[in-house]
């Protein structure tokens, strides 16, 4: 389905610098680009292959539009525009209203007419699916459970009972919504389980990557507010809230009733610890520990790049007598006459 | 349901302050409670919430009681009462005896009259399902597995050819128990992949979190011993044993061969090298790195809580420079005529 | 069944000391074998053990062989011979060609006819299956996927649409390729998603672990070359490039756009950044963060082994002031008239 330039200017409110009666029909990057695809540059270090490219048009934002030999497409956030044209020339297959005959219906669900219901999908007692729903095939919607209008659930996705998904949210393969919290007393050394009687409530616009679990709650709920995005292999526990427009790579662990704040970014196998609040916007780098609360915005890391072995090996040893480090030191500085620094007299 | 505090007291052995006529139906946090509810305090740091909370009756111990407005029930260990208490409040919804309809059962499959096996489920050649075991949707039982009494399999668990399951265990959702182990043979740069001939033995009473793989063993078995409790997203190698009543917290990895002790309690996203051995009652804070056995008790830690970022990359600079400054340090007792110490001798 | 210790010296090119007619039917350890089983010594560790052992036969090379009582297969490769073997000795149950009654199928699926496809599998429209795939139960192949001959999908493995998987590659339980890539364009602090329109391209004889993701391309496609092994619960992103022959240990997360060269070895939970390059035959031992490109074949290591707590709080607390103790061993330098390194003066 090809769209001309013209109207994809009008539509995304670009400024087309080129023949309006061109088109496009697919996306492309710049260096594999022909004359029906449409490209873009969203970081300047992209910008050099503007000249070599044979695209149909390329979106991208004033300063990298002198160096485009092709159509135009000038907007302020080129890598925004992209998406959203991207989501026009390549949709999501059509998929039909209507309940797929393999797919396993309580006899109390209540599912709109406008939802597709894949094959081999089971739908528990009470469950509600709303409106223009995607359930793809294999999922299970437990009893009691409340998809919204528009979610996606691509394909073996389970939404445990009383789980609540907001509107448009997106869900990928092997996600677990709703699974027990990990919560148990000790007593004489063995552990009693702590039964999980909360749930978890998902927001709008939210999307949930392939095979991350998020917990249901102990007592309260587990929540993940508007505009979240989960990437895979995500473990959120129980009564944990992720604030609205957060985004968190893939692998990262969050403890139970943690606070995420809102805006905030948090890189890859990045581990938060339990009862902690992080402020909005905040941004933590990748291989983080998070052992303490974060109170205020700014970026936090905590991961140490790594060295060929050998190297490496002898930086642990000589951290590992860092104390001996100190303590030799200190000797000095008295057997020189000068007392150690204000910040040391406390050892 | 309501239960009078009069019965909970008797069937919990608590000391009841309060109305014993008077009754509770759900359980709640101290703010959320209402005089239907019941709450508990385990922790000394949620007292103070007791004189503003409305629940009907608290759980606590003899300590926290003399704070309490509300009816008490006093115990020992209040966390391990409530969560007995909860678990009749809050009972699983009742399963039918019974096979679905939709589960697939192969002809030599045995499975107890008083299971259930749920929409969708797949019960393989061979393989048992005790008395009163709970197969939700979408599970596999494959060929030779044997599961064996009140098991709860809540949904989409699957369970590989002739793993063993022991009693009571629970297992959640996207759970993947006896997947082959990652055993290869390199031969000139290829990799020839070694059958994974054992298989797992899951103990009783065994928790199984989201989205955890346990893997079964090369040629003996994985073993994971009664009463452990493993969290969500965590990786069991193969031949892997876990001693009875040890506690795993999310996205811990156990690479091949290691046994973990009895009673260990090990924080998430720690990661265990292979060919180990963690003593009994080891406790291992989140994050770390263990790459040597543990033969002591005792509480071991790796993980370096994070900075701000331009701190923290200021720390790493002078880390991987921290070789020089021993050798400065060195060059400088020598200058002083302080020799280095014993420790340093062999540098 | 058993086999001649005649036959497996011929078919695996080893020279037999022992009865060619005694015969072996199972593997089994050193430690556990008996006279009908088949063990092997491929690290020096395990050769004392030979004496006690009463296996049937060991694989073994020759500088091992001498302490060997019983019958001795010797080869230059012992884990490759052995691993060989165990594939006959222990076959996979045989898989009637067919479709199973429950499996779902597209009307225009091409399944040949010599497949086997599971219970309650779904094959969407024009997926291609051929020659001798196994599809085990509750797997999907959805629109458009192709999967090569001899592939082994063993249960509920999820193929999303359009992905392509190479001869014999086998993929364990819960793995999930194909999901969408996590691409979301920022614009006034809303996430907007960026249509993943690439796949994922797997190669031949590649493992793919259980729970592991491998996400589809943004606009490329990711790949995954021949021979590669990965474990379970790995996250591999959108546009990555895995390098042939490389195997990547359980908890590996690598970031979207990194290509990681061939004949590489990753340990357990190391996580790679984003658009790096690593070159072939690059080892990184576990937990390691990897967050610049690695241009140079070597080992390499980023992990700090775990200390008693006491201890490793008081390391901790030492580095958070390595800055204080350069400072000071400056200040000391300057005053013993000692100028800092070379090294320092850009402090």
């Amino acid at each position: 389905m090809g769209i001309s330039l013209g109207e994809l200017a009008v539509r995304f409110g670009c400024e087309l610098r080129g023949d309006p009666a061109a088109s496009v029909d697919r996306v492309a990057t710049l260096a594999d680009a022909d004359s029906h695809s449409l490209a873009f540059v969203a970081n300047p270090h992209y910008r050099r292959q503007l000249a070599s490219s044979r695209a149909g048009a390329v979106v991208l934002d004033a300063a990298s539009a002198a160096d485009c030999t092709a159509a135009a497409l000038v907007c302020e956030n080129p890598h925004a525009t992209f998406a959203r044209i991207a989501a026009v020339l390549h949709p999501h297959p059509v998929a039909q209203p209507g309940v797929h005959p393999t797919a396993v219906l309580a006899p109390g669900a209540r599912i709109d007419p406008s939802a597709h219901i894949g094959a081999l999908s089971v739908i528990g007692e009470g469950a509600v699916v709303g409106a223009r729903v995607f359930v793809g095939p294999q999922c299970l919607i437990d009893e009691g459970a409340t998809v919204s209008e528009d979610v996606r659930l691509t394909a073996r996705v389970t939404v445990c009972r009383r789980v609540e998904i907001g509107a448009r949210t997106v869900v990928q393969p092997g996600a677990v919504i709703g699974g027990d919290g990990f919560g148990f007393a000790l007593e004489r050394g063995r552990w009693i389980k702590v039964p999980q009687t909360g749930t978890v409530r998902v927001g709008a616009d939210v999307e949930i990557g392939a095979n991350t679990t998020i917990d249901r709650g102990a007592i309260e709920d587990t929540v993940i507010e508007d505009g979240v995005k989960l990437d895979n292999l995500i473990m959120i526990a129980h009564n944990v809230r992720v604030g609205a427009h957060s985004a968190l790579a893939a692998c990262v662990g969050i403890s139970g009733s943690t606070t995420i704040g809102r805006h905030c970014m948090i890189g890859g196998q990045v581990g938060i610890g339990g009862h902690l609040t992080i402020a909005d916007k905040v941004i933590i780098t990748g291989c983080t520990m998070v052992s303490h609360s974060i109170p205020r915005p700014g970026v936090y890391s905590g991961g140490i790049p790594l060295e060929e072995a050998h190297v490496w090996r002898r930086l642990v040893a000589r951290f590992k007598r860092i104390d001996s480090l100190a303590t030799r030191l200190k000797a000095l500085e008295r057997h020189t006459s000068r007392g150690p620094d204000q910040e040391e007299q406390d050892d």
